[in-house]
């Protein structure tokens, strides 16, 4: 079959690989029907993530169809259509029992990282029964593709754990993929203001079609003055952070009223200045987070409901044989004004 | 009357001061039969509190006996033994509305800051209603002034914000009367160890016997591998920070297991390095909080109930007017093997 | 002044009483603007609430402009807009400290039931710093009538209590004004089905109009199994009872799902018959509640902010002076069509 | 291998049955070391429970050590001791992802009911990977088969669901085997009071010794007065109702405060009459559950940690191979003063 390949910083290809098997009793393979590429993917692809080795298959987002299932697994048999997680959950360990996936002792975070992953024509799933979510009949596998990765991480990461309530203020820095999934997802609990912060004034026009009530453009260093003054000086009851950088972090600590919530979603890769001598008496609750796609289930509903449309995040479609050219576009995102790209085999 | 006036840094006196009188409906009067010091005073003494003006009569915590309420005042009356928290509020802005009286709009922290304070032979309470509660016959009244600021301190900041849970391993870093209020209140909820992290070790030694099923000396800066080794390599489910630097900071964050929580208590003076680059995947929350008094009436039950002996803080007993001395020694902790201190009138 | 009295089962008149006075610091005195009339107001004319004496002013429903206040009263001043809460709240009893002002020592709902009430001209209103709130700027009146009782007990006996979460199946029994205002409200939580169930295709056709995804008429009988077809037999996540009678709770303790929440809004007249034969074992969660209006706040930002039209409740107006007219309107309300009737002074 | 056999209501043997084999991949055979009866049982006996048929070999607890594994099982191999929960979890349907296994769609409680179960030589546990829990070293062993069913069904069913909080008053009604499991596990939490209301003055003794801090005979048909009574008038926070009849759900219903809760563990036969007339305005939490097992892991830790003794459920020792006698003690068990009974083999 036909797999986009990591080989090292800065080197990936669309080649040859051995059709995966299945390896064990709880294993399905699945054929990929539809796939995406994350921001992660660049970040393997400079080299930052250290547990990914040249050779391995890259991608952890997809929808597929059921090939063959090994002998323990009961919920999917061949030719069901599945929406695939990107982590993977042995459903019996200590941390799986807690609803915390991301921590599985046997699984986590490894399609393309530590295992092949979906960006290729087949891939085998681990942990089939607790990793993969049948598709409902009638639903748009587009969107779908949303579910396996981004719009859980912006509403577990963001929405979930910030405790967006309805009449709350909530403002997110950072209008990538990340911080709008955790816009769209944020309205599930009607907030009263949802301020957009970024420094790229197409993401934010974007973000106000997605139902932002105000955006910032933070361009100018001035966004904790202009959040301050959109909300009477006071402040947000939740501030997400969505970049992961220590700027945008500052601003969340900086806007974050008494008794509020800062929820990171942002990948670091450095330690932040904590504002300690200020924030020990501020009453608030800082949260962490590596998606757990614990809600997918709640948020499978809220797609088939029409509560939910994460197809808005799709701003550019290719067939799955143009994965490369899907990378160049994605990994020049500003210029091409791109959210998420969709790649849709056959 | 007599009162423990600052003026200015490092200068203290036990000296003669007008009687306070009630000067709004919601106001009461109390005479102070037993108060206490806090860590707070001291950093006051040194200056470190720029809201304290010099005049002031120090002093947040107490036990005592109403003199005269205002006209607005329907709970206490003359003669009515109370308990005064050291959290004045108003119970109508929106912030006592949420339970937060730690960020009262007119209310707060204000005893011994910017009004005058409770190391006097008597006090004016505003709210006296929402700040004063009554003391049930036949408690001890010893007990009850640890309930003024301490144990609900250890108690909201670590114990509750903490969210510690049957069977849990907890740690506490700090065994000074804020780390040991937190170590008497985490054994509300059956927590399965509890491990005392300090320098001193009297401290250490009397943190056994309120209940620390481990401790560990950190003078040697190896207190992170002990801990690790003590649980299993797994790190603790809540780090509890009742210190306020750097160091101790550190450890908490070095401690806490995936999911688990990092509850502040100490009062920080500078930043500190928040390690994102491994905690944004590590599914955390970290909590701050100035204490908020609102589960007073549940402590209270406590006490009552022989649940807690918070008496056990008391080191040292003196006269009211013995409150110069009474600062020699509790400036002098360590080496006086020093907790809290007890000052009792008449 | 005018008012609405109560005379005695079956006897109310718009007479003369004397315009209400300050009796307590805490107190203020309030000119109705707006006020309504409430299905307890009927059940009071019919000699149903024994605590409602001869003589009485009905009424605990409105919107106005403060008068005058006591000289405890700090948040309130003459000539302020105000809306009055049908729950009157100390601020200060331990019912009050927990979020629960329904059960407020010296408050609850005595307005047009112990003391003289809101169908009035003018009414006095104790505790007037924690039972009234300040109309924003630019907020329509006649919508916030609706905040002093029938959308907050909607949402918080109804919504709230429930638990209605995002991708959830509702079910409201009934579609009189507390149904109604508990599916405006559950749409805050974006549920993903929200099913209405009367006996009066009127109101079922409004509930169309207000969000509900399915509707069924209860006439024949049938309203478990139909409920049931339209789960997939699963029943649903959050039943609402907002009747008060055993055939609408039956209904409840029969559509809810294993796991599930029954939410009783209805003001019961009669024991009902409790299926724990069968629930015993179904993990549910019942609950009961007289509101509190703890949530007023959280309900006016969602009105200001437009995630919430409580106006679409008002189906008829009158003049204030209209009353006696208005009572025979709502007191005919299927035959009207009539749900929330609103009365205008001036 | 031997067995205790149900032969249709009252006939029961210890008889040969063929020895279990494993049937599907997650499947584990676990030789019983430990065992006991469950009042579940003589419900059996008594033709109850229809879902059992002639035949069935009884039983839902026990510790043993594991003979043989499935292909799938990754978490347990020959030799490993193990705890048998009462529950089987199959880790991956809609139910068990939630944490309510006793829905599980394939287990839930199938043991001794529609499978072969552990009152034997030998059991076949489905799903073993959750549905075991292994023995750490040196945790007692007659300790443990408490938490097969017995401890988990008084902690979740009535001190979880009935959210004890410390100072809270807490009455159980029952001090059988399940309201004495509630006892004890209620004092995880710090509870102020812990009234046990029986008819046995035997069992009331008992639950002295077990930490209750009042007991109330209920004989003489006057335990609402002395509860009230004991409460200062005011009625307890947390009911619970730990028998399974109208008299004793009553009880719970008249003495339950206002804003508190009723949890009820006992196994109901019929209705009971909720007294919704007077608990429509009483904001009070009715929960229901047919115990999970979900807080295994937790009460584990407990165990292990030593702060709770299940131990002191124990009354009576039998060798395994005197089951039918064990039977007698337990069907007797107000006249044999037993609570539970042991049976340990070899």
């Amino acid at each position: 079959m036909k797999a986009l390949v990591y080989h090292g910083p800065g080197k990936r290809s669309w080649e040859d690989k051995p059709k995966p098997q299945i390896q064990a009793p709880t294993d399905a393979i699945v054929r990929i029907t539809k796939t995406t590429i994350c921001g992660t993917d660049l970040h393997i692809l400079k080299g930052d993530v250290a547990s990914v080795k040249g050779g391995r298959v890259l991608g952890h987002e997809g929808v597929g169809v059921v090939e063959e299932v090994g002998s323990a697994v009961s919920g999917f048999k061949a030719r069901d259509r599945v929406l695939i997680s990107c982590i993977t959950s042995c459903g019996k360990c200590e941390a799986c029992k807690k609803g915390m996936y991301s921590h599985c002792e046997s699984g986590g975070w490894i399609l393309g990282n530590t295992i092949d992953g979906t960006q290729a024509e087949s891939v085998r799933i681990p942990y089939a029964d607790n990793s993969l979510y049948g598709v409902p009949k009638g639903v748009d596998e587009d969107a779908l593709v949303m579910l396996s990765d981004i719009v859980p991480t912006g509403f577990e990461c963001g929405v979930h754990n910030g405790q967006v309530k309805p009449g709350d203020k909530v403002a997110i820095v950072g209008a990538g993929p990340l911080g709008l999934a955790a816009l769209l997802t944020s309205q599930f609990y009607s907030p009263a203001e949802l301020i957009l912060i970024d420094l790229d004034e197409n993401r934010l026009a974007l973000a106000k079609t997605f139902g932002a009530t105000a955006t910032v453009n933070s361009g100018d260093g001035k966004a904790v003055e202009k959040v301050m003054a959109l909300t009477g000086n006071k402040g947000v009851d939740v501030a997400i952070e969505a970049v992961g950088i220590t700027g945008t972090f500052d601003i969340c600590q900086d806007i974050v009223t008494a008794g509020g919530h800062v929820a990171n979603v942002g990948v670091h890769g450095k330690p932040v200045s904590l504002k300690l001598e200020k924030l020990w008496a501020h009453n608030i609750t800082l949260t962490t987070r590596l998606v757990d796609t614990v809600t997918t289930p709640m948020l499978l509903k809220t797609v088939i409901a029409g509560k939910l449309q994460p197809k808005k995040l799709i701003t550019h479609q290719f067939r799955l044989d143009e994965l490369m050219k899907a990378y160049d576009t994605f990994g020049n995102a500003a210029k091409e004004k791109a959210l998420k790209v969709l790649l849709s085999a056959g």
